[in-house]
């Protein structure tokens, strides 16, 4: 780790701003790139038909000489989601805690990743030599167990990713966030702090977990004599600590329900991050052996995703769980940006049912608010500041915070997705940008969908298709059959015999106009169809179908 | 008005729980039907390209002889946007105070009703005959100004209908609401109330509209020196009343933009609900004649929509105005549920531009909170509480709220669109259901697109459409052209030249087999490859376009 003489630190983020959930930052210097995190978004309303979105990792491919590893904060999709497609692409080792890489085993077992990448755990003060760089793992508190901040060794100096975090003075696994680390560093000199800013907008500190414990507590003790019901998020190992602490205290037993949860709790039991007591969890199937009021359900669905547990059990459809008058079910989260309604419309179909929907005070998030961001730049006193994760007004909300805390503007870099930022111990800039971008997965496939295709969806979902198919002889052109129309999504067609009788007209009329004008080529037979029939249903029905002429030669 | 025997009063909500939005409800008396409001509701995401949803107001139509006229609570879409589209169908009088009929009249306009539909403006303390039944409108207060109660008179006893309220001791235009007559009627005695729901689930009391001037009040000093745009909903008269006094206070001068606002502060203007200083308001074209800091613009946007004057400036498609770095923008707003990402990407957009965006403590609520909803019950007493105006969560908890106050359970009714509530002095119950439902507009099609439309839009949506055309002769079936392949929203075909091949070696194959098998029939035909086809992109790729074979004849 001798440091290069002409040599700087490039900090690229891969993903972040223009794409969020697909954190993932490069560092690099002279023959050696690390990466920390590798994260997917699900698709945005626009991007019909896609499953995932994951970065376009051009800038790594092309380098991938250099590519040393990937460094991984958290086991959550938005940071590790990515790394089954990726990492086919780019196959270097991958660093993190032990649930975290025990969660990331589990999606690279999905998709047959070699099993000769290699993967190793990394403890908590470990420190990690690859290339020119030293990346050590720092505990801090999240909504996951097992999270880490990095700080990564540079020859130009010290950086610090916080990752995704929260200080928790009283976690309900493991030790609260090693804040006398990052003092440690901040006081040996902090090249660039890394900080997230999902909670910026925020003021004051987000609350513990263990408050959630309580709240459980009390409404354990209300609902006494029901069924209780807890959906959450399938990641939240301490969560379902909770719950299942609270149940045995009631003298409840346990069902654990949803396929991502009963994954990642069988991880966490297996790997020691959860303590079930026993005989405390039981099959689903034997929920029927015991009175309602002596069970618990704790299931994924709390987003109100249309596939997961609880919105099957609202709508009736869940092959073993019924719900009935008088179950008492808490919703353990906040709706995500954009869940609102998919989540109010699980809350009033259960509430049809008859039952009790809970869904105040039973959350914390997993994320630091500005109080915990100062606190962090206040001990690690970096010289420049990168604030990541979040849209721009939350990068931008960040930026200004740590300006009231005295940080000269120009050392504040708000950075867009491929910029690259180049720095060394007396300068820092914007110098450069390389490939970025979103890789769409549909279905099996990845990438082969862009926004051609996209488009032509949009449309397709706005009003359907026409398809005008006619038969033209060979040489002559002549009509020998056709036109046919064919319509999907247009209209309901029994109901507009009479509308597509005169569509055929409007055909008929452009291919004689094309006959007469001897037009003989097919592709400008086709556009006048194409702005004939698209005319016509303008000014009938203010409407625009896809249309779409095909002519066979026969 | 004379009491006819052995008749029952029906209330039956024609609108409602199943469609929010579509506020309606018919009451029906012998050969007397009034109907109060007639709104319409915004498509949810399934409905694709669909613009507005209507009740379906069959039962109006059959009735049609009976029907009396449409009282309208208030002017905004929810109560009053399918009116141009009903009165087609159900040509009554439409009654309403005089700014609703004011915005009405510009709808109606708009979809060229006839005159000779009568309109009649009434006044608060008003009441009009029609029939078995005597309407009479009651002030309330509102998110927009001449909203009313209507207290129905009927041969079985007095019912009120609260419309959308608040209670306003301090509002902006007009007074507060008339709590002095409910408490008169509730003395005299009211069969039942039914009363909005919309904020059931706050505790406490809604803020007055008039604190929201105090907090233009603060900005516009705190920001003295950039440029400010307000952007709020279209409707609320008040609030651009407050803008324009806060701004004629600092000195600057007013821009109104947006086709709906422009319209409904011309109105306003026109019928005496705001009142604007002379030489403050100015046209967009003149505010370049002004320093910017002595500017204001008031828009619409304030939810993300994409067409909107706020949503245009922030993407730099605005024609006339563009955002500057230092502008202030408030956001008088807040997301209504699903709204929130499009918000999001409005303010993420204004900040990229430079502009400092403000969307905290700039808005009240139009609707009662518990305290309010608990004060009208408290002087209204009414025998039987319908809830109205809100997702079945909402209902439910007002329910809970009236049982709290000490209403029987058996005597409150949380009813489903369509359901039939007979009543009279000595009992209550639902007996029957009549047709309800929505009716899709599309363009100018008002219900040609149903269910089968959407669920071909849908697939379409997901995974685009695959054509197969083939031509066979007549008689013999043998293949004389194709099959060709043509492809939508699938693949981006160029990379694809492989997928397609095997895709035609495939049908091909479904048509031999066909031969061999001397299968005739052509939908037989057209299922074979259907199936044959399908079972192959499932097995390759994971998607099910919707696939769409052709045979045509030669």
């Amino acid at each position: 780790m001798k440091k290069q003489d002409n040599l700087r630190l490039k900090v690229i983020p891969l993903g972040g701003l223009e794409q969020i959930g697909m954190n993932m930052t490069a560092f690099e210097y002279g023959d050696s790139i690390i990466v920390v995190d590798c994260g997917l978004c699900f698709p945005s309303d626009d991007m019909l038909g896609i499953d995932l979105v994951i970065p376009d990792v051009t800038y790594l491919v092309e380098n991938i000489h250099k590519v040393k590893g990937f460094f991984i904060t958290h086991g959550h999709e938005d940071h590790i989601g990515a790394l089954p497609y990726v990492l086919k692409q780019v196959p270097v080792p991958v660093y993190g805690t032990k649930l975290t890489l025990g969660i990331v085993e589990n999606k690279l077992k999905e998709h047959a990743i070699p099993k000769n990448i290699k993967r190793k755990v990394v403890r908590y003060g470990q420190s990690i030599n690859v290339g020119d760089f030293r990346v050590e793992f720092i505990r801090v508190n999240h909504s996951i167990v097992d999270a880490a901040a990095l700080a990564i060794f540079t020859p130009v100096g010290t950086l610090i990713h916080t990752g995704d975090f929260k200080i928790d003075y009283t976690p309900v696994f493991g030790d609260p966030a090693d804040l006398s680390r990052f003092a440690e560093l901040g006081k040996k000199g902090v090249l660039a702090l890394l900080c997230e800013s999902t909670n910026v907008m925020r003021e004051g500190f987000t609350m513990s977990e263990r408050t959630v414990g309580k709240t459980f507590d009390a409404l354990f003790a209300e609902h006494e004599n029901s069924r209780i019901i807890v959906a959450t998020f399938a990641s939240n190992v301490d969560r379902v600590q909770q719950i299942i602490n609270t149940a045995y205290k009631y003298g409840r037993k346990v069902v654990v329900e949803g396929r991502s949860m009963v994954n990642i709790i069988a991880t966490a039991q297996e790997l020691g991050y959860i303590k079930i007591p026993d005989g405390c969890l039981i099959e689903i199937e034997k929920l029927k052996n015991y009175p309602k009021e002596k069970t618990v359900l704790i299931t994924t669905g709390s987003q109100g995703e249309s596939m997961a547990a609880l919105s099957r059990m609202a709508a009736s459809i869940h092959r073993k769980v019924s719900i009935e008058p008088g179950d008492t079910i808490i919703l353990s989260s906040t709706p995500i940006p954009g869940n609102e309604k998919a989540v109010s419309k699980v809350i009033n179909e259960l509430a049809q049912l008859g039952a009790n929907v809970i869904f105040q005070d039973t959350h914390v998030s997993g994320h630091a608010c500005q109080e915990e961001i100062k606190l962090i730049y206040s001990l690690v006193k970096p010289k420049y500041s990168i604030p990541i994760h979040g849209e721009y007004r939350h990068l931008q909300t960040h930026a200004r915070l740590v300006q009231d805390m005295g940080l000269p503007k120009e050392n504040v870099f708000v950075m867009h997705s491929g910029e690259v930022l180049e720095m060394d111990e007396q300068s820092a800039g914007i110098n450069g940008h390389v490939q970025v971008g979103s890789v769409l997965v549909d279905g099996l496939g990845v990438g082969d969908v862009g926004n051609i295709v996209l488009r032509d969806r949009q449309t397709l979902a706005q009003h359907g298709i026409i398809i005008v198919v006619a038969v033209l002889e060979r040489g002559t052109n002549q009509l020998l059959a056709g036109p046919d129309i064919v319509t999907r999504g247009f209209v309901y067609v029994r109901e507009a015999e009479e509308l597509m009788e005169d569509a055929k007209s409007v055909v008929l009329g452009s291919i004689m106009e094309c006959q007469d004008k001897r037009v003989t080529d097919w592709s400008k037979i086709k556009n006048v169809i194409r702005d004939d029939l698209n005319d016509y249903l303008w000014k009938r029905m203010k409407r625009s179908p896809m249309i779409l002429p095909i002519i066979m030669e026969a």
